[in-house]
């Protein structure tokens, strides 16, 4: 008999065909001569209901006393459904069951709040919200290939570990192979790395960029899609640990290419993932409304917003100018906007909800606000950085034209008082043949959470890391 | 003006139009009157080649002056080529100079070895081979998304921080943010893991298998594509410490379907890259030719190896009768075959290589020879393990049915001396709703490695780690 997973059998509706499926129960009732199983096999948002005869099958006794979550492999008859909402079900004929669960299954129909499910982040998989929500991230993952490999860039691993301090700012995850009850010295107390693994001081990566240059400046078009570690102590609803990152860099491209590229490639993430995973969005929003509710809250969706960042033209306003509209809004902020100081996200939100009632990209930042890297603009006050603002979050890309020229990439980092001897390859970048090109970063988890309205962005990852949280 | 890229003008062959290109030199040739500059810009294998004449760009003496590596714009008219092997080529009419580069360039036409080239990792992908490498590379990774997408996979990014030694292995990285000159104590001498960022001794992943074990029950196939460590001290071609890794899970499927998919996958990423990248695979081989020359060596081309397993049916035999093979083949091995050891790489390429000619598929290992994960067979003494060899390199996928009964997987457990207690996620997979499932793993860089034919894995990944060495 033709094994069939549920979401060919819900498009494809083989109904007079006998069929094996499995899958995962999500409901079960019983009657005294008939019982209902709701199957689930992770393919759709959809699920199979099927009919099971008291007289049908052998072990009906045992079938129709299996609890949610039981996992069964069940042989029948397609048939049209009289049921509301759905297009087919299944009359069983055999039901061979693979495993059982027992009362303390904790993926009960009631009780799973988001930080219950966070603790079972093995089991989550198997819910309705988060099967939505996994699927969406594998639709932008996939989206995110097709659309770099479509423009002819070249998908770069970036190392995971590094000796360099790529950003400066020092929040990073050692690692060593060093017993850490006896860590061998320098006789000033100082560690002797001469025994570790790379003889060394060795951390985890906090971005891909520099390397993503050295690869632009030969093969053209690169980016990378790969794990990115901060180890600050930040416990929010924004912030992870361990997260993936997508950085393109592109040589021979200005600031304008790079804002150009940004929105391009958000509004592709957009429509791709509302083509290809409407079912889970619509699911979501549903769970996202009724948790609303619940909680007295108002309940606006999301998805209008969604809609009108794919279709609308990104505004480009300089930081300039952006602090200029602040300070004319009117509008009383917590922190008064003041040339020179990094934008907060109220500011941001009130430029792309309030101003602008759309995305916008600010350029053109104050360099002491940005990172040692970032060109230098001729007013010597600013450089051609570019973060992409869009509605209900603020920032979404932070990106910039790189500094090319090799005299004021080091007088930058002497003036930002680093070392020139870490990044002796990233200045000959320079030396040799180099070229304008630009490039941009994207938390992957944030545009997860931005695409599917999740709140909390340890609910869009696999298996979250945050600050005494590395569990499973 | 338009500004094309080199793949696009090598295949438009745009004659009579007047463009722009941006590239680096890879060769000047400068005569009296005019000179010749060959132009790549990574966008493909090819050159395009520019006549500069000495009256048409006013800064001729500069432009005939510059060395490889430069990069430059020109603006010019593309024209018929006469020269042999190349279609189109350009008149220059204008030349800007991005970046000039000096005699200390390392990439100058000789003298460039691979080890040397491994130093200036961050220069190398502006070389014809390493361009040829990491295209390879490309379409391998992309080749992997569109085959488990196609098939209703979902993309799973399982964690890197973990506190669990999935393969129990024990060579791994510690992740830790203490001050190392000053690790906190208990009284009895040992690290007091509390004031860590995770509260907790924590390492780098060795493998992802395990999570996604924990998705494939309940969103049904699923994979992983990131990077894997292992801190071993292994000093080879075949090893690094930081590579990646692609592991299918997938639920309610057996070892033949595993052994079934895995054939598909390989065939899949063979298949697609000889389509996509030709003629890198022809420049990769040509400079192999070359290098055995100059090392008076012989050199056997891989690629109609590559063309065999690509079209050849996998046998799948049991490792009882590899054994039985090995012993009455008559050959004489450096480590005799012995039922109850692991095959060594010897056997594993006799069994390809001579004696089927072609890849194959070894079943049902001895159980001390593998994973407490397995699926014990009846017999008691093997394992549903599966290797898959392949001429040319021997072991390339290493993949099992899992053990989905919690009894006899507790059992396992106790009997190989491991503790239960960081593993109860992964036990109540077979508490609530165990199902038969299988999966295996693939090292992306052994991959690339046997699909280009270079030697050393170094070669094949943009910035290899390894002991002792974690540059740029």
């Amino acid at each position: 008999m033709e094994y069939l997973k549920i979401s060919q059998i819900l498009k494809d509706q083989p109904v007079g065909k006998e069929i094996t499926v499995k899958g995962w129960l999500r409901s079960v009732r019983k009657n005294k001569s008939f019982s209902f199983l709701v199957l689930n096999d992770g393919t759709c948002q959809g699920t199979l209901q099927v009919i099971v005869d008291a007289d049908a099958v052998e072990n009906y006794e045992e079938v129709s006393s299996l609890l949610i979550g039981s996992c069964v492999r069940i042989d029948g008859l397609i048939v049209e459904s009289g049921g509301k909402g759905q297009s087919v079900e299944m009359q069983g004929k055999a039901v061979e069951i693979y495993g059982k669960t027992d009362e303390s299954y904790p993926l009960q129909k009631k009780g799973t709040s988001l930080e219950f499910l966070r603790e079972k982040a093995h089991l989550r998989p198997r819910t309705n919200l988060f099967g939505a929500v996994f699927r969406v991230r594998h639709q932008l993952a996939m989206a995110t290939h097709k659309f770099f490999d479509q423009q002819g860039f070249y998908y770069l691993n970036s190392p995971i570990l590094t000796a360099v301090d790529a950003e400066g700012a020092g929040e990073m995850f050692q690692v060593s192979t060093m017993d850490l009850a006896n860590i061998p010295k320098h006789k000033d107390g100082s560690v002797d790395y001469s025994t570790d693994y790379f003889g060394k001081e060795t951390s985890l990566c906090v971005t891909g960029q520099l390397e993503g240059e050295c690869f632009a400046m030969g093969m053209g078009s690169v980016y990378t899609f790969g794990p990115t570690f901060r180890a600050e102590n930040s416990n929010t609803p924004r912030h992870l640990s361990e997260f993936w990152m997508i950085e393109p860099e592109v040589a021979f491209m200005d600031l304008e290419g790079n804002a150009k590229l940004a929105q391009d490639y958000i509004q592709f993430l957009i429509k791709h993932t509302m083509e290809n995973t409407s079912e889970e969005l619509e699911a979501i929003d549903k769970f996202l409304g009724f948790q609303a509710k619940q909680n007295k809250e108002k309940y606006e969706s999301h998805l209008p917003i969604l809609e009108k960042v794919r279709d609308t033209k990104f505004e480009v306003i300089s930081y300039t100018d952006a602090i200029d509209i602040l300070n004319k809004s009117g509008k009383k902020f917590e922190f008064k906007p003041e040339w020179g100081v990094e934008l907060q996200t109220e500011h941001e939100r009130f430029l792309s909800e309030e101003h602008f009632k759309g995305p916008v990209t600010v350029t053109d930042y104050p360099k002491d606000c940005k990172a040692f890297y970032m060109k230098q603009n001729e007013d010597g006050r600013t450089v051609r950085a570019m973060d992409v603002l869009v509605p209900g979050v603020g920032e979404i890309i932070g990106g910039s034209q790189r500094e090319e020229d090799l005299g004021k990439l080091k007088q930058r980092i002497s003036e930002m008082g680093m070392h020139e001897d870490p990044l002796w390859w990233y200045l000959e970048l320079r030396k040799f043949g180099t070229a304008p090109h630009s490039g941009f970063g994207l938390g992957f988890e944030r545009a997860i959470r931005y695409v599917t309205g999740m709140s909390n962005i340890r609910d869009v990852i696999p298996f979250p890391r945050t600050p005494k949280n590395c569990d499973f």
